[in-house]
């Protein structure tokens, strides 16, 4: 469901790994790409249970925003178990209304394939986005039904090239916020005090010295401008906890500087040889190779 | 003087833009290696009235926190006029220092290229490193003698294919500090935040989903150490007076995601643009094309 950069590319890698695959987006020409492409068996403009009819598992590849209002239309068109899992990159939310809110027979494991370029669109959807990317699934609780769903789910993962990472869904918040989030608004705010400055008293100056540095820290802000707004306010209850533990944590290097040079330039070591050791010399992280 | 990479570089550019080179370092093996891969006509391994004898510019290419002691020196070694620049990142201190110790006849005008790797040493000098890249010149007053003495360091810079900006030594602090200092000092802070999480609640999974994004972002954070320890503690006070300001415009829009989603669509369109518009498609600053 949704036929997007996630969607799309998933389609064709499962399609490539002889899955029968069901596109449901409200877009036709999106269908007719796709079935010329040959990333789907069979497409449909919208959700019904003719749709759902020969589906076993139902991945939601729809806007973040809008996840949790398909997820709601989801119960009414089932009578048969399902299994049904998301792309969203915030899993407390859903993965929370997704219990309360779908029947006894659609069983719900959130997911996040952490993959994406900033190009959006079937277009740009490609057989290899998930290669060698983390898939994390968040299981609702233990139960043998979730465990049957998440081995089968993993299954199908680990034929579109990811490497599955099982979590529960605070845990996953917590991790993007960290990695994801927090980097994204740091990006967002490096932006706008230069955006700022550069209008007034030091006129371009700023501007004309932006390099290579400034550059990568500012590329995931300058993304696209919706995709930002929904991942930063998706996740707003992890980053409010979070923030100020990072500005902490700059104001403590700034007080070390005079205070403690020593334990800063320890410090600065210790960054250095984790940041180096997390990825390997073509930028690939090498934790997910274990 | 100093022929690490930026010195070395520098000796490289000019040698083939055909001007005269000496080459004055600690190291007498740098100099043999200088000498064969012609970046040097001559070489010093210390600071001397003998060295400085043919010396009209002098370019002060050693470790940021070594550039004052070397000013220090070098008023008691030369009798006649010369010119001395710097390449040192922040200007401020160095310019001050200068302004207040060396004799009339020493003519001292601050130097920052844009330049550099994360690799140092003569051995990773090129003769491109400054090719299309900014050079900052700081003149510490619009005197004739130093508005001459830029004309001569201009044009130099440019044999060397750097593209000279002339600014105050405060301006070009303050600037530096919103482009290269404060994002480095947000890139260490990410990676403490991740490594720390990391070692306990969230176990692995920060350090599992760490992606191209905060592979980004971390970048800097994890470059050479000690350099890092010299960038943030060189630019302190310029940095101490802009964390509060960042933090209120990170906390900002955490605050208007609630408040105000629409001016915060509005400020992430703003910021997408404006990032967009600074970098080519080849990640060049467009502004330096101007």
């Amino acid at each position: 469901m949704g036929l997007g950069l996630i969607g799309g590319s998933l389609a064709l890698s499962l399609k490539s790994a002889e899955y029968k695959v069901i596109g449901i987006t409200r877009n036709k020409e999106t269908i007719d790409s796709a079935l010329k492409t040959n990333a789907i068996d069979k497409g449909f403009t919208e959700l019904s249970s003719e749709a759902l009819l020969d589906v076993d598992v139902l991945f939601i590849a729809t806007p973040l925003s809008q996840i949790i209002s398909d997820i709601k239309k989801i119960g009414s068109f089932v009578n048969k178990e399902i299994i049904v899992s998301d792309v969203g990159s915030t899993k407390s939310d859903i993965c929370i209304f997704a219990k309360k809110n779908l029947p006894q027979n659609v069983i719900f494991i959130g997911g996040h394939p952490m993959a994406g370029t900033e190009k959006s669109g079937f277009t740009f959807s490609t057989q290899n986005l998930f290669k060698d990317h983390a898939w994390v699934l968040t299981p609702l609780d233990e139960s043998t039904k979730n465990r049957n769903a998440v081995a089968l789910l993993k299954k199908i993962i680990i034929s579109a090239g990811a490497i599955p990472v099982i979590s529960s869904y605070e845990r996953h918040d917590q991790a993007v916020a960290l990695i994801s989030h927090l980097p994204l608004l740091v990006s967002l705010g490096l932006c706008q005090m230069a955006r700022k400055r550069d209008q007034n008293e030091i006129a371009n100056l700023t501007a004309i010295l932006a390099s290579s540095g400034f550059r990568d820290m500012t590329r995931i802000g300058g993304g696209n401008p919706q995709l930002n707004f929904d991942l930063i306010s998706s996740n707003i209850s992890q980053l409010s906890l979070i923030l100020p533990k990072f500005c902490n944590e700059v104001e403590n290097i700034l007080k070390l500087v005079k205070e403690n040079p020593e334990t800063l330039k320890k410090a600065f070591n210790e960054i250095s040889k984790w940041q180096n050791d997390l990825y390997d010399k073509n930028g690939k992280n090498t934790l997910l190779n274990i």
